[in-house]
């Protein structure tokens, strides 16, 4: 039965060495056969090892269900614990909880206490605590709550959501390749580390000289009642919402911003789906019920397409009639002239080619002109002729994903302070402070804030500092020193302040080996004009918050210290530098496929690709149940496809 | 280091025996110490067994790491195979599909092919098959899906969800203890395996004579659209809305019959604590706010109620303001005497002991007047001076879960058929035909059938049957000839026909030993007022939906035999008895404990009855992959909590 080779094989000697001397596994086991009798022939052998290998797997197998077994045997036991008989009696409750006293220019409720503050020993000594305010509860709100320390500040959240959201993978929950539930982490449970509250609300209002938040809450019955939340420090970390570039008809659009936006969207695919496949459907209408319009090339756009892609590819085809399939139409309207533009050239180059081999109409230096509830109407410039050519599309779904706006909240705030001119967002120095908010008090981070990057408005200020000489004018000596200043007020202009000799030669017109102030102004505009604002990103805004909780914290640390230098309130220099950004890389899914583009180094690539861009947004979960969560949506979806379910 | 005692014990005897002997370890690997020095001290050969012990013990972990690893390796390998290229060009439709003629009374289009008929070879036979049309989603349905086999008929099924829901579970799905997602299954996935087609609509109206089903569409916009859907032999399944009682104001109360049901539940229950924790909420609105208030204590009641108290208890707890969970009070009012009623009577009084323990009120033996927007108004009869007095409760959340009703479409059917009578459902027969339907046309199950318990209306065809003698009256031998024809006729009057001789001189009033026309009639019409309903569960529909299909596939399979044999239509008794109903017993959750009815038997219990409870509703799950998801559910609960965020 055995084949002679295999005897005389290595096989076999080392089966015959493993008889006579005792055979250390792998593991750790040492494993020896105790037959007493003589060394068999190679075929008994042989098969005795079979017999052993058999054995080993079987046991490998039984250790796997056991441990698992275990495991989930772990967990049950512990859920007894969770049953436990507590009742709670007589929780001490400030009067001025229930009560609150009102105040403020508005005359409201104001929350000076909450009913949460004495709950339990524990918080006591937190309630006298300076008071940070954080609103909102996206990334930068988490990460500045998950960078303080317990018991530096009396903390409260500020939130129209009660949960904070995985944004990234909001295209995935879309189609439903992840459970909406698998991206959201309970607010309650992330500041229950810093024993903080929650209010469930919607900020409206600043009011700058009293330290107080005007609250919007939704009461019973749906009415609105707003209250004052008074603040020593606020975090402002709202985020933004959809730009409309003027487009009209957007109410017919989809965005993806929020949870509420993935489910929305997930209804209307399936939706359509169910629509195309009634009897009472028209051909034409069903050709517009499956054709899927994005408008924007961005990530988030050509995200979502792809999802939709696989969907179509890899779900409907098996469960609905074939004839959807085939009249399936994916769109991509870009402004610019590639998808993916802000990546690099290698990556749109791959992205477009995967698109156009799986069918994906991509339709670039487009401009959207209107959205009417069944079809898109965009333009584009005849190559030919040089005239703009109108199209349609009709539709039954179309996302709008392109760039961003302030919320009404931050646009109060911008109205607020007169030197707040930027049009998307409230502009903060490099220290994360809102410009002309007193000193220190006000923080705002992520989408809803952007660094200045005007160098020439510290014109003066440098100029002072600087040993201003009698004639009005600086050597290069003072120069340097005044480059070092600059890239401490504002990092963002250090790359292109690197050839400082180089500079100084430039703008130096007259050649007098000094600059005077008005060649001085011209090249801190044009340095300025040269810096890039940091992209809206939650890599961004998660740098941002993870450096603010960290300050926030050494201020809490050293409060002590700072009042005995007489530092005054806002001297965030005295304990930590600017923050600065470290791009760690942009990256996206398009199918199957994934792009990476890590600065210099950029990578494209197929299935594996696709499973490292998986391991990222693992990796940067809010908490391990959400990574348990989206591991299991990812193996449920390998096994048994995406839920079809219309809920 | 190592007690003496220890070194002359059984254990280091044991030791001493392994190194002499090999020793077969239960898992059936034999290990044998390779050492070739001479027995060592006691001591060290405890140190060595310990080693060696700790070895196993980190293979074993090793293994179970590796086991699962080599699981997840495979699921994501089966992933790769799941993205395939698979392109659809030219499918094969039927242009009546495209164009459906018009028919009918209300000249709508009649849907007599659909597009998805010739999507592949496999499907042309099934074509030409006998026209099986289902209506509704739910067990009834879903069971009589998974009794037919692929092939025996062309099945259409007309559900206006587009999934089936695990209805038992509902009341965990409220709070968060399960997800919604695990307890649905897409109807699209259910119905592949016997190649159906799912319309996504509500059935309306039915022509008998043209066995057309009207069936209500929803089109782009929102418009709806009405269409025939064209049947040999129809199932109706739809189920059944809450019955009113006559109590007004139930637009301001829950019910929980679908997921929508569960979800608003539950952004509701979130909503509630959300907005007691407020500053702005006063201390009176923040206690009705913490009042839930269950109408019913059937086991959805019960279940709803000890859920809540569980979310409380294990969540709210730990993560709101410690005020909330001293101020939420739970409310559970019944009209009859007891809670769960129609269980035994230990089982009523473990969950009434149970729930008093947990500070849950039961107000039993109350009548619910009415619901306003902010309370709920029932009334008790004093029983001192037996007046009847009013109570009232202030809340934000009542449940109304207390019997059933028709819905508009079986209200319909209802209507069509002159013998129809009963209020809360259609009339079937024995084998489940609608009475007055054309003959094994129109079948009805579950909720929102009722099999006829009225033996009085065969009287006429009984005693036709019957050789009836010229006297008029038949005697006991023919009598014993009667039982067996209407057992046959109606099974679940079998029960009250055991004493044939007892009921025969019972009825005999006249004693002349014989029964006359006057005197079996009394007979019949009292022994079918005994008769109880089946009751409207889950376990009905599922075992009528299992005998149904089972049938239908009889009835195909032996076509050619039945036509042979000139057999008519509807002649189901040709192929199967009348459907029996086997009940399998109740159970009930109450709160990290659970009741078990099993008709002789009843067993209560706490966490172990709990694991049975869950156990029990498992292994019914639909599909393995709700089972894997329930069982991950109830995991991630036990580690992590209920997942407080309102979505």
């Amino acid at each position: 039965m055995i084949p002679r080779c295999i005897q005389r094989s290595h096989f076999a000697l080392r089966l015959r060495r493993i008889d006579v001397h005792s055979y250390s596994s792998p593991h750790g086991l040492r494993f020896l056969t105790a037959s007493p009798t003589p060394t068999p022939s190679g075929s008994r052998q042989f098969l005795r090892y079979g017999r052993k290998a058999a054995k080993y797997a079987a046991f490998t197998c039984f250790s796997a269900v056991l441990g698992l077994s275990v495991v989930i045997g772990g967990v049950f036991i512990h859920d007894v614990f969770t049953y436990s008989d507590r009742h709670i009696d007589r929780v001490p409750v400030s009067p001025l909880a229930l009560h609150p006293e009102c105040g403020g220019p508005n005359n409201l409720p104001v929350a000076s206490v909450l009913v949460g503050d004495e709950d339990n020993s524990s918080l006591v000594p937190i309630k006298d605590k300076p008071r940070l305010v954080i609103v909102g509860g996206g990334w930068g709100a988490v990460s500045t709550l998950q960078s303080i320390h317990p018991g530096d500040y009396h903390v409260t959240l500020i939130s129209p959501d009660t949960f904070t959201t995985f944004t990234p993978l909001l295209p995935s929950a879309a189609v439903g390749t992840v459970n909406v539930r698998s991206l959201v982490e309970s607010l309650r449970k992330v500041i229950a580390r810093v024993h903080g509250q929650l209010i469930h609300g919607r900020a409206v209002d600043l009011v700058m000289s009293e330290r107080l938040l005007e609250v919007e809450t939704v009461s019973v019955n749906g009415e609105t009642r707003n209250i004052y939340v008074p603040y020593d420090k606020l975090v402002i970390a709202v985020g933004s919402v959809s730009s409309t570039h003027g487009v009209s008809g957007l109410q017919h659009c989809f965005q993806l911003k929020t949870i509420a936006d993935a489910q929305a969207i997930r209804r209307r695919i399936l939706d359509n789906f169910e629509m195309a496949s009634l009897p009472s459907t028209s051909e034409e209408e069903r050709k517009r019920l499956l054709s899927f319009v994005v408008c924007g090339g961005g990530p988030t756009g050509v995200e979502t397409a792809a999802e939709i892609f696989d969907l179509c590819q890899e779900d409907i085809i098996n469960y609905f009639p074939k004839i959807l399939r085939e009249q399936v139409s994916i769109h991509v309207i870009q402004s610019r002239g590639h998808i993916l533009n802000t990546y690099s050239e290698a990556i749109s180059k791959f992205a477009e080619e995967k698109f156009q081999r799986d069918g994906v109409e991509l339709i670039t230096s487009a401009r959207v002109g209107e959205v009417r509830p069944d079809h898109v109407i965009y333009t584009t410039k005849d190559p030919d002729i040089g005239a703009v050519v109108e199209h349609t599309i009709p539709t039954n779904f179309v996302l709008w994903s392109t760039g961003i706006a302030m919320n009404p909240f931050t646009a109060r705030v911008s109205s607020l302070l007169p030197n707040q001119v930027h049009k998307k967002a409230i502009e903060v120095d490099a220290h994360l402070r809102v410009n002309g908010a007193p000193l220190g008090d006000v923080y705002a981070i992520g989408d809803c804030a952007t660094i200045e990057t005007s160098l020439v408005s510290h014109l003066l200020e440098l100029v002072e500092e600087a040993c201003w000489t009698q004639d009005g004018k600086i050597d290069f000596d003072e120069w340097e020193i005044m480059v070092k200043r600059i890239k401490k007020k504002i990092p963002m202009a250090s790359l292109h302040l690197d050839k400082v000799r180089a500079l100084f030669d430039l703008y130096d017109s007259d050649a007098d080996n000094k600059l005077n102030l008005n060649e001085l102004a011209v090249l801190l505009q044009e340095i300025g004009n040269k810096i890039t604002a940091l992209p809206a990103t939650a890599q961004v805004a998660a740098q941002q918050g993870k450096y603010l909780g960290h300050k926030l914290h050494l201020l809490a640390a050293k409060r002590d210290t700072l009042v005995a230098n007489e530092l005054p309130a806002g001297a965030d220099e005295a304990v930590t530098g600017p923050f600065t950004y470290r791009h760690l890389g942009s990256l996206a899914y398009i199918g199957n496929a994934a792009v990476f583009d890590l600065g210099r180094l950029s990578f494209t690539g197929g299935l594996a690709a696709m499973y490292a861009w998986r391991s990222i947004y693992w990796s940067e979960q809010v908490s391990m149940r959400t990574r348990a969560l989206l591991m299991i949506d990812w193996i449920v979806r390998g096994v048994w496809g995406r839920d079809l379910s219309r809920l």
